[in-house]
């Protein structure tokens, strides 16, 4: 292996880029203080300017990265397909691209992450889980904003019909022409203004990047069609008739949303409160790549927490405040300067992150993934830049993995104000409010208008439900004027482009006023979105290793908090003697819920524990000759350090549930029990 | 309420009814035993017959069913909604039929059923469990055979186009017929012939009865449509082109066994195995009633074990041979009498049963159901009859519980061969066999078929893949056929009408004699398949309970296993001094991971209790002034029996503890801790 640079010399390389970056961050920022207009030419071109001496910064980082943070990609995919972690879908009949199957060892530890998910949030939290339908009518998506704005730009192989999503294909193609040999300057510098362009671009500016490089299908070389919208959900229809259109759901949060009221009852009218969902979410993305990361349907969890957007603190920051997080904020984007380990309170307190709610929850995740296997020195806290969050968000932090396909975000944060519960109120009628108390009782003007449904049936018949309906809703000042008007004489109005003649039997208004103790407002929602299957691509990128002295012998160092096995059961040959311990040891450990592997086959130990390393067994009980003697008792071997100590066989559950709880480290044990030496140590036997 | 009959007197009642059914079952088995041809009109009266009769005898038990076991249904479904275990799924925008959300009540049942499934099944029997894609493209499904017979007939007002699901429809008219007053004896006889067919019905049957009786529209009156076949997949597009055409999956099998190949290798090729999967499934039901049970989003929990098709004896079976189970065989079903309580062990030895692995499994679900919470007397094992199980299935029995809706199946069993294998290696062309040691090696006849491309390429060019591929899939027969043909001259073939002239450089064809020392068999499989959703159903339904004393105060005996929370915390009062007891014990709890609530609200003692019992939480540890003296101590409360004991503080995590997984029972610790009596006991606070 190739000596890495040192730490100073790589930042020596780095430092013109990091100054570039910040030049030109300060530019966007002055420009920003004199309120210069966000559709202005002149600020959108210092924005990609930005973006693009972003790029250059990054690329040189990942250039010059520490070899031992690199990963072996291939071989690790390996070893996940060979064991059955995960694999594509209906691969016996050619498979279907972005789908994916978890076999037992990859469905072992999403289990168990989803489970240390519940009791880490819910559990801890008392948060309010809910279960709702994946199948969703289009009318909620609507209100969401999905059936309008969740769609990718699409471009089509005009003779083979063959998908490619438009900005993937211009960047690749973008890139590839960078890297020509004979591509002169002039060309390059265009280019290079390009390239962060991309993301925010509508399908005409891509039209004319197409057309300008007389881009091709990469597949056959055919011409292209112009950029299409394509909408990401899954259609369907629900029901018999066709009548119903619905989609399957983009993300899990609506099916919270729409329950407010319900949970709001449930947890008797008081905020804050959260709720929470696990479950399944689908995206038809156009042409689906980078494995696990970019799959067509996925596991979510997610929290909504609703509170009063006057009082955002937290009950139990403090709880949080000391720990040392890398935070990558909006500012040191701008600025060229990594990711900086901040303590958390310190973010809080200088207003870096909005609000305690928010930097509890940035708290909480930071906790959660490291617990399940995360390496925090490959986790941050990126910031949005205000150009990149959602125009209600007040604030966004993404928890981000470092991978070999680069920083991958893996749980969204988001500060998304009262924007979902409002959307909803506006679609659906229903007023999906919380109540104040006020700090004194206040007289208000409340409008009662009544419309007379006896009196207009009299006149109108058929059309009585719709003239009431719309005389019941008119706003105060319509409403009003109606009145006074109608105190005239009889007055005409118009209802879909029809007449009807109002009298003043039909319609009375006033404006009464009253006293009131309670004031309705729309709550905040704090969002933690996870990921499940990224964090999983995580957590196996971060764990994976290869035996320094053999590099076949690939594993796992997960937490045995998340292993689907806790331990594997081993007699050291296939003697009789043996067999009775194994039956023994396996039922005390079914008995104390501890799920464990039986290895009986008839391979060396050591092939066998090299087996089950591959899984990422943690321990090894090994059943062997001074088994048999009093007092009955076993090795037990640890999978990172192969060290053994001896213990007995009446302890293991004990120390087992101890080990895979986290009660009782490895290193405590040591201390405790007698090491254990093997008379005949080879090396294949370790 | 009305004395209840003597168990005596309703036997008495029933008797006819019972002899009824007997005699024509025994004309069904005569003529059975005779060979009758399953399509003679006589056989399929008889079997409409006795249909009809069992139908007769059911309403009669039904009608004198005890009162104590009927449910005020409207009252649980309140209880239900108002505590949110579930409701219907987008309400505020009207709502959709068929789809429901579990509230946080619901939700925590349904994950703590899920864990203990897991556990019961997955963690004890060493299962493989998976996680597959729900989307599914076609031809997965085509080999199912769910594209071609997942189907209802259902009819349309042919005015509004509303849908109703024929054979309902029919059923429901016919029933009505039957009710009225002036009905004559002629016309009722026909109906009841009818009523009984309805099942086995295709369309135009259905549209003879229809015309017949003139049936329309329930709600419009309107005319009705001609019986349409509706497959009952949500069909969607994958991708963005529109070519790929799925459906969300209708079970969760099917994902099961396209990954055999991968399974049966992580199983290092053993048989047997069992495979599992948890997951949502989908079915567009035309009109989706009976609230929980008839859904079109529903979680299942199923296993495909895989065995041997010689040998399906299991070695853990004696662990559940002495169980006594409430077995309605098939032959119980013909001769009209009741279920009855059998021992596992003599129903599998006297064939009653096919085989021992079935018997296990039946006893398995046995134990997972009753330690869940469904009442063993109101749970039964049905036996399909011969004429409602699928062909290739060998013996199939339904786990059905008694509810407000009848008997409901929850959970099926069935011998399913190796039918689904099977197809999936037809359709799919992969191999899905396993190995098994022949008792000596043997010598086998192998053909060897080899067609050379490079010589084919030469005449034929571009067809040269088409004709390679014809000649190698050629059968041994027609192969030997052209190998003697070509020894005569060239010989013309024809592939998707044209013709090719082959020669014998081309192809060459020898059989020779190999030497194995394994066969390859296809696996059978048997499935339990539960249906989450129904199973808490029932759950809930034999553990909803009225107290005795005030019709308003309904509670859930559901066992601590399964309750949302363990215990609630409740202080006597608001008193200040209580509130770091409150603290201090929740955190003990959070500690020991036991969900539990806190209420601290200003209602009574007795109220608080009250809404407690309604969302089941079996234990409620009261804070009194007692509690504030030292040895710290508080009172512990049992739901069901309202009893008392005193606990010290530092005892009441390991007490939860053991309550909640049922190492230790309520009863025993009455008898280990002092009963506590409150001094100032009233009704109401009990």
């Amino acid at each position: 292996m190739a000596t890495p640079m040192s730490d100073d010399n790589v930042e020596k390389i780095l430092e013109p880029f990091r100054t570039a970056v910040k030049v030109q961050g300060d530019r966007v920022k002055e420009m920003k203080d004199n309120n210069v207009n966000k559709d202005d030419p002149d600020f959108k071109q210092a924005i990609s300017e930005l973006k693009l001496r972003k790029k250059a910064l990054e690329d040189q980082i990942t250039k010059w990265m520490p070899k031992e943070e690199s990963i072996d990609r291939l071989k690790m995919e390996d070893l996940l397909k060979r064991r059955f972690f995960y694999d594509q879908s209906f691969s016996i009949y050619g498979g279907v691209n972005g789908l994916y199957d978890y076999g037992p060892m990859g469905c072992a530890i999403k289990a168990n992450v989803l489970a240390e998910w519940r009791r880490h949030f819910i559990l801890e939290e008392q948060m309010l889980e809910v279960d709702c339908s994946m199948l969703t009518p289009e009318i909620v998506l609507k209100a969401s904003g999905h059936v309008d704005r969740f769609a990718d730009f699409m471009v089509k192989d005009v003779k083979t019909g063959e998908c490619f999503r438009a900005d993937h294909l211009i960047e690749a193609q973008l890139e590839r022409l960078l890297k020509a040999k004979d591509i002169n300057p002039e060309k390059k510098a265009e280019i290079e203004r390009l390239l962060p362009q991309i993301d925010n671009m509508k399908g005409p500016d891509m039209q004319k990047v197409i057309e300008q490089y007389k881009m091709k299908s990469p597949v056959t070389n055919n011409d292209l069609s112009e950029p299409v919208t394509f909408n990401l959900m899954f259609a369907t229809s629900i029901g018999p008739t066709g009548q119903v259109k619905g989609f399957l759901r983009p993300e899990t949060a609506q099916g919270i949303f729409v329950n407010f009221k319900r949970l709001l009852e449930f947890n008797q009218g008081r905020l804050p409160f959260a709720a929470a969902q696990i479950g399944n979410s689908f995206r038809n993305e156009i042409s689906p790549r980078s494995g696990l990361i970019r799959v067509r349907e996925f596991t979510m969890a997610e929290i909504e927490h609703f509170v009063d957007p006057t009082d955002k603190s937290h009950p139990k920051f403090e709880t949080v405040a000391d720990l040392q997080i890398q935070l990558y904020s909006a500012s040191n984007q701008m600025s060229g300067e990594s990711a900086q380990v901040v303590r958390l309170g310190d973010a809080v307190n200088s207003k870096l992150i909005n609000n305690e709610t928010l930097g509890y929850f940035i708290g909480r995740i930071y906790q959660f993934m490291t617990k399940v296997g995360v390496d925090k020195r490959k986790l941050r806290f990126r910031q949005h830049m205000s150009n990149e969050m959602a125009h209600y968000a007040c604030d966004c932090w993404d928890a981000e993995c470092k991978t070999s396909y680069g920083w991958v975000e893996c749980v969204g944060c988001a500060d998304r104000s009262c924007y979902d519960l409002t959307q909803h109120m506006k679609f659906s009628g229903e007023r999906l409010v919380a109540e104040r108390p006020l700090p004194a009782p206040k007289k208000v003007q409340v409008n009662e208008v009544q419309a007379y449904a006896n009196v207009i049936g009299k006149s109108f018949g058929k059309d009585t439900a719709t003239i009431t309906k719309h005389l019941q809703q008119l706003s105060h000042d319509d409403a009003r004027a109606l009145h006074d008007k109608l105190e005239q004489g009889d007055e005409k109005i118009n209802i879909d482009g029809k007449e009807f003649a109002i009298t003043r039997k039909m319609f009375t208004f006033r404006s009464i006023e009253k006293t009131v103790q309670v004031e309705e407002f729309v709550p905040s929602v704090i969002e933690p979105s996870f990921g499940i299957g990224r964090i999983m691509y995580a957590m196996w990128e971060h764990n994976f290793r290869i035996r320094p002295e053999d590099e076949q012998r690939t594993y796992f160092t997960l937490p045995p908090l998340i292993t689907p096995y806790k331990c594997v059961i081993l007699p050291l040959s296939g003697n009789e003697e043996f067999k009775p311990y194994v039956k023994q040891i396996s039922a005390i450990l079914i008995q104390a819920g501890i799920s464990h592997k039986i290895d009986t086959s008839s391979g060396t130990i050591g092939r066998r524990y090299s087996r089950s390393d591959e899984i990422a067994v943690p321990f090894a009980i090994t059943i062997d000759f001074d088994t048999l003697k009093q007092p009955y008792s076993v090795t037990l071997r640890e999978r990172d350090t192969f060290k053994q100590i001896r213990v007995k066989i009446d302890e293991i559950a004990t120390i087992l549930q101890g080990l895979s709880t986290g009660t009782v480290t490895w290193g405590e044990l040591c201390t405790q029990y007698p090491e254990f030496v093997e008379q005949q140590t080879t090396k294949e036997q370790q």
